[in-house]
């Protein structure tokens, strides 16, 4: 029989035992499980195993680890059109009664009368007229609960899903990833950063002070105690294009070590990212499943992939095969299975 | 003699005990080392430790623990005038030689000749064109160059220590004791972001991506791999007044639980906080000590402190009594001692 001092010692031990290996078992985990062992993957983990190992020459401190991701195309899918533009002819409808008027003026006539003709035609000029009726006009908090009632109850034409469920798994498991290796997880997107915030947080885990958007002018209301801020109609940033590595200068005030797009719009974040110093991952989300999701880059109307696709070609940088890299797309998709 | 075994988990308990011990020494240590245990010492703490406490009705969760802290009078002096007032005059004479239009035209030419009557003559508008000529027309790296070489040179004409050294011990103190109890601290100034950026994270621990300020517009330029961000002189957003919560919910998108100032243009920032829901924390620095730092507050040029001290004593802010309540102002000052 054991005595009794050594049985506790023993116990003891076990626990160590247990506790010391625990870090080690979740490091062996392996990352990324839905990208299948392609380039991509292969290419994220040795940049990111090489910036934070202390004993390598492309070490950097934690505080410097800033990432960027684009949203729409890159994070959760933008077909057939940008889902926060769906959000938008959906909220002119709700509010219709409010406004007679919109039955005889484009191009709300046009969203009305579901005239996808005579909105085409509306060009730029008619979607930022719907982009302000819609996002302008009202307190930050009306206006975060439209947004969170529209995502909560709105479905996609074709899968038939919430919005929120259409976010890529593998882009998930990517965010998870980097932010187990101190990095700090950015969304820089031509989105509008309040819309963007009404679920950055509980879909992708990206804290509202760490989404960057397209924002409108606000003013500050103050009367009895009672404070708000008004959103109005007039476009104060626009971040799409040389607006986004703006924004993260103003914003972040560090150049990203890491970003990740899919369309022409990101170009200038990539530019931006990949001319610092030191190591750099510049990365592409390339839809190439037509199956699973959608074929779409150069000449495409939403997510032109053009001028960005050359560059990283020229450049060396990632570009992600959605058909062959990715083993599924969304959470709800089985593996390597089509959309439920 | 202890057989070798018990030794060793003699030796390990000792160590166990130690580690154990660690977190508790720690938090016994008493923060905020140079507050008297005054009035304002007391709210802070009592705050702190209900929105802190997991069986608190008043309790909030570590991701919304935001606080708020003016910079110019709130985190560090702001006599004679803005200290970033004194790096532009330093600029304009540094510049002077690539700019001998300066010499004829004001408010340059009473820069350069010391004129502080055609300097005070020239206004708001001369202080903008003074700022405009100093803080854009180059990259935000050269900028923020300038801006750490005069940092590290110069000296306050009273006290003729850097004025990196002239932030308050008892602020810094209470930086640090919120951020041990998982807040995340914002400098949210008048100042521009980018001068603020420049000392923020080594002096105050408050690192780029939580410095909100004054901004000017600013360009993305590439050509040939060759990536920068141009500072333009069109002002883009003045953080002062309203412009304070505009920013915060801009830049943050959380409303603080917590908020600092000291002048009438942190009233709105200090409403905003108020006016949320749950606990909440209002402090005023007053600078009531004339002999160890300076005395002002109504109808003062700078840091005038009117609307928002009636405010403070209307709604029970905290108002803090500098001299009263302050053992050291300067880390460089003996405790209860005066400016060396």
């Amino acid at each position: 029989m054991t005595p009794p001092l050594l049985r506790q010692l023993h116990g003891f031990k076990f626990l160590l035992t247990l506790a010391l290996s625990l870090p080690l078992l979740v490091q062996a985990a392996e990352p990324l499980p839905s990208w299948n062992d392609s380039p991509s993957k292969k290419s994220i983990i040795e940049f990111v195993q090489a910036v934070t190992d202390q004993s390598s020459k492309d070490f950097v401190r934690p505080e410097e680890r800033i990432a960027v991701f684009d949203n729409d195309g890159t994070l959760w899918s933008e077909q057939p059109m940008y889902f926060e533009f769906l959000f938008a002819l959906d909220e002119v409808k709700r509010n219709a009664a409010q406004h007679p008027e919109w039955k005889t003026t484009q191009p709300f006539k046009a969203v009305l009368e579901d005239d996808h003709q005579a909105l085409t035609a509306s060009g730029m000029d008619g979607l930022m007229k719907i982009f302000a009726a819609t996002h302008g006009g009202m307190t930050t908090e009306a206006f975060d609960d439209y947004a969170k009632t529209w995502l909560s109850k709105a479905r996609h034409p074709k899968t038939g899903k919430p919005y929120t469920e259409m976010i890529f798994q593998p882009m998930l498991e990517m965010l998870d990833y980097l932010r187990s290796q101190d990095f700090k997880t950015y969304i820089v997107s031509g989105g509008e950063t309040g819309f963007m915030r009404a679920f950055a947080e509980k879909v992708y885990g990206v804290p509202p002070e760490q989404v960057i958007g397209t924002t409108f002018v606000t003013t500050f209301d103050y009367k009895d105690g009672k404070a708000s801020i008004l959103r109005t109609q007039k476009l104060a940033h626009n971040d799409d294009g040389p607006g986004k590595p703006v924004s993260i200068e103003a914003v972040i005030g560090r150049r990203p070590i890491l970003a990740f797009g899919n369309s022409d719009g990101d170009l200038q974040m990539l530019q931006w990212t990949a001319a610092g110093t030191g190591k750099r991952f510049m990365g592409l989300v390339h839809h190439t499943d037509a199956k699973r999701e959608w074929a779409y880059d150069r000449q495409s109307q939403v997510g032109r992939l053009d001028k960005a696709l050359d560059e990283a070609n020229k450049r060396g940088w990632t570009v992600v095969d959605m058909a062959a890299e990715w083993r599924r797309i969304y959470p709800f998709d089985a593996i390597n299975g089509q959309v439920q």
